[in-house]
């Protein structure tokens, strides 16, 4: 029999380091209808890079507009040969994408890039998110707002990063002037997309999202919003004008953001005038749609990490440092947004994979898995090696960028396989010592809920990750947290739901397939875990005799030199 | 015109881990007239291993006196197809082993592993130098050693190794105690094979060399020979009986150990009765064949290294910490023998090329030859990286097996050829810290000449040696210098020459190509130079805040443990 009741559906739209996914739901039970992935087609896997400078990488913001046309017309279409779906029923769409990824806009709200005169300039594209060219800028603005006042880094663990807003505007500011001034206004890619969507793109007044605010722009409510224009003047002339060209009040992302253009609506075949949420990152659409809540720790494992949390907004909490943001609203609304993360996770066994991994383990089939059948049947500790996690640096709890990473314990015998156990024990430490940065400051987890595509194919990982934070692993539902957690918005502002929880408790769920930790396992892991943080104290903490601290930022100073001497012949 | 004068030859016997070399050299020059090599037949390339103890490898005397016959009598046969040469102008032998190489025998000098009720034995067979098993006993001897009136080690260094005489003899008794009781003596191979040679295996009177002795037995005059029995009695009952059946008066290598059996000359195409020198360590007779003397410190570059220098009786020398020895007579007679040395070299290299290098470096050629083609493209500190060369533990300056290896500065991007010259840079670190401990303690480095596989093949590790030593580095004009070394002292007892030092100036020399330290190279591992001691002391020495020393040995610690329960399994 048929069922008598009409379907409604959401979309959520994720835009990708590489690729934006374009996903239907249905608003009851979060069954996924449809979807469908373009690849940004520019630079080199959709990132514009620059030979010289291996911290540059840029987005082409076109790639952005015809992203959105393409994945979401596919799929519209595919979902039009399911049964019980019709355009009509869509009722929401949200928006998550990567950050911090500012676009520096003129008057109107174009993208620089999109202009003749600027469209090979490297500086007027999107600034992507992992563009570290302005690591001197964001040590400078940590030394400034440091001493400041308001104490503008409360909220985002003490340190501001080379991957946030302020620092790529001041660095944009510095080696492009002309890009700088040319820009009216910088827009986080997360309000630019709806923005653009429901046609209003006016920078003074596009709706601003409170996550990209809140935890890349050192936005505030305590000292009124952005940092103020004195305290930006002494970081550079001209920054109180970008100040003064972003809308005032950063919104959450169960509000609406406006409306479907009927020119937009048409190319994706949907109706003119559907309701566009406000935009968010896709690390907290993606804690959203693996079912986030209080006591939830919710780790999105990819090639890097991250490790969301929320709290109600009557805890007392403390100032957490090593965070990368605690944000009212930026994850469920109404509730403290936490956010962590390791800077490297995935990367790291790519890395391994790529670069080390003898022809025995890469001359047939994956690597990955190749390594995995032998690691796996190592014990923790036989291999005697150790490693830190920081290969493209620390994000929680250090937030150094500066640092690198290292084994210990090899002998003449050490192999591939025990190298990369050691590499994923090392990924797992890194996790553990996050929860307990939490939990230190009462934020307690209860629960661990993964996502990504490590914790969907890799029981290996997982299973390590059980026993040396010696708590079950579960993991989400949804291969497409992310997608989902911005569809979920989109129900929401579509009116299938009052608020982000009721939504979240219908349409995100758990796998029934649970790692447990293993006792005689964990109990190894807690005894390596000490040694793992002697050596991260050590290279990662000022206070040790030695100036073992230097270390690694001493060979990076070093290596940096060489390189430039080397360019300069 | 046909020369009038006589040649006359002396032969080398240099007995390796893996085979024995016959040389026979014109001792008007050291001209190599003919060579020949026998591998040991027994184990696995010579040597017996236990699937179960990684620590353990034995050899079987059997190979030792197979391995003369064979050498010899092949190099003799080469040499008579040569010009000039005549069996009845051979003038003496000299002979050379790896060590310490103890073996235990019966009241004839028989070693125990010739006899058929031990020859499944493997504590009856030769323990190889690079057995570790007795780790646990050297350190008892460090400890009791340390508290003795005598100070027993002030002449080796101030650690007794666990690849020395006692340490070997003391784990016998503890875990192959039927072995220890059958033993009436324990003779050096580097004694055993001269004892064989002339007939004289009798324990209590076989010469036995100040090499062996003094290096690693704890001999040294100052105490009358080797330590009491009162000492040794605290390391185990019996221990004195050892003492007991040890010929009194160690003497160096230009004395006659006696002469050439019939039946062992018959066997090889010699004449009978030719004099056969005082048997020393390879690493003692390459510092005479590559012409060491004060001021010149000889490097012997293969899978580990040996760093040999010589200081005049005349000399104020003191007690040098992290040596393995100081001792009279043991190169040049009449002169202090200095030996230092690094655990592993070669053997990292192999280590890393057989286990962590990709295809792309292993599938066509030789993998050393590909990896250096590209790591010969960097500049010094371009990588980042900086490694400890402790794969296979510390012998100079930290004396300490329990320490391993590490590498730091890895990013997102390191390359095997970047972790293939860090590699061997640590390596080069590691032998400037020799070289600045003989200097520190007054024995002035003037001169450095380099043998061994990797000196005679390698201008890549040669070069970076310069650089980071910031001296020339020169090659040994022999490439066999161990078993030229041999015949140097075959020739003094021959009574070609009356000292060594005149036989050398003869009989050695090195070649043209030098090595030269360029300045801006030298400049970078200056700096470089400095983080690796910061490493190297933090981990290798007490005293930093965190006890990060305890890392490695705790890392160690546990992989014992987790392999010995699995074993248990």
């Amino acid at each position: 029999m048929a069922k008598s009741t009409v379907r409604r559906f959401a979309i959520g739209v994720d835009y990708g380091t590489n690729s934006v996914r374009a996903l239907i739901v249905d608003v009851a039970d979060g069954t996924e209808v449809a979807t469908d992935v373009y690849d940004y087609p520019s630079g080199k896997d959709g990132i514009l890079l620059d030979p010289k400078d291996p911290n540059l990488a840029r987005q082409n913001p076109a790639d952005y507009i015809e992203g959105f046309y393409r994945s979401v017309r596919a799929a519209v279409a595919a979902a039009k040969r399911k049964p019980g779906f019709r355009p009509e029923n869509v009722i929401g769409i949200g928006i998550d994408t990567t950050g911090s990824t500012p676009i520096p806009v003129d008057r109107e709200g174009t993208p620089l890039a999109m202009k003749p005169a600027f469209e090979k300039n490297l500086a007027a594209h999107a600034w992507l998110w992992k563009d570290h060219t302005g690591h001197a800028e964001a040590a400078e603005i940590t030394a400034k707002a440091a001493g400041s006042r308001e104490n503008y880094l409360s909220k985002c663990g003490g340190t501001y990063s080379s991957e946030w807003y302020w620092s790529k505007i001041l660095h944009c500011k510095r080696t492009a002037p002309k890009v700088f001034d040319a820009a009216y206004a910088w827009v986080e890619l997360a309000d630019f997309i709806p923005a653009f969507l429901t046609g209003n793109l006016d920078p003074d007044t596009l709706p601003r999202g409170i996550c990209a605010a809140g935890h890349k722009a050192m936005y505030h409510e305590q000292w009124g919003g952005l940092p103020s224009k004195g305290f930006l003047a002494k970081l550079g002339s001209g920054l109180g004008r970008v100040r003064d060209h972003y809308s005032a009040g950063a919104v959450p992302a169960d509000q609406k953001a406006g409306e479907l253009t009927a020119e937009v609506a048409k190319k994706v075949g949907l109706p003119p005038g559907l309701p566009v949420a406000v935009g968010a990152f896709d690390a907290h659409t993606g804690a959203v749609g693996a079912g986030i809540k209080p006591g939830t720790l919710v780790k999105i494992i990819g090639t890097s990490t991250c490790d969301m949390m929320v709290a109600p907004m009557e805890t007392e909490l403390p100032d957490i440092p090593g965070l990368c943001g605690i944000v009212p609203g930026s994850i469920i609304p109404g509730m403290y947004g936490l956010e962590a993360g390791q800077s490297a996770v995935g990367d790291i066994f790519n890395w391994f994979v790529s670069h080390l991994a003898p022809a025995k383990y890469t001359a047939k089939g994956d690597p990955h898995v190749n390594l995995t059948k032998e690691a796996d049947k190592l014990k923790p500790g036989e291999s005697g090696l150790l490693a830190l996690d920081w290969n493209n640096g620390n994000r929680t709890i250090l937030v150094d960028p500066l640092l690198s990473g290292m084994l210990v314990g090899q002998t003449l015998h050490t192999t591939a396989p025990e190298v990369y156990r050691a590499l994923v024990e090392a990924t797992a430490f890194g996790a553990l010592t996050i929860i307990k940065r939490f939990e230190e400051y009462g934020v307690g987890v209860r629960e661990v809920v993964n996502c990504g595509g490590i914790a969907e194919k890799n029981a290996f990982v997982m299973q390590i990750y059980a026993d040396v934070c010696d708590r079950p692993m579960k993991v989400s539902r949804s291969a497409q947290t992310c997608a989902l957690g911005s569809a979920i918005f989109g129900a929401v502002v579509g009116g299938a739901y009052k608020k982000t929880e009721q939504a979240q408790k219908k349409m995100t769920g758990v796998k029934p397939t649970v790692y447990r930790p293993r006792k005689a396992a964990a109990k190894v892991y807690a005894e390596l875990y000490g040694l793992y943080r002697t050596l991260h104290d050590a290279f990662g903490t000022a206070g040790f005799s030695g100036r073992l601290d230097r270390v690694m930022k001493d060979l990076i100073a070093m290596r940096d030199r060489v390189r430039k001497g080397l360019r300069k012949k």
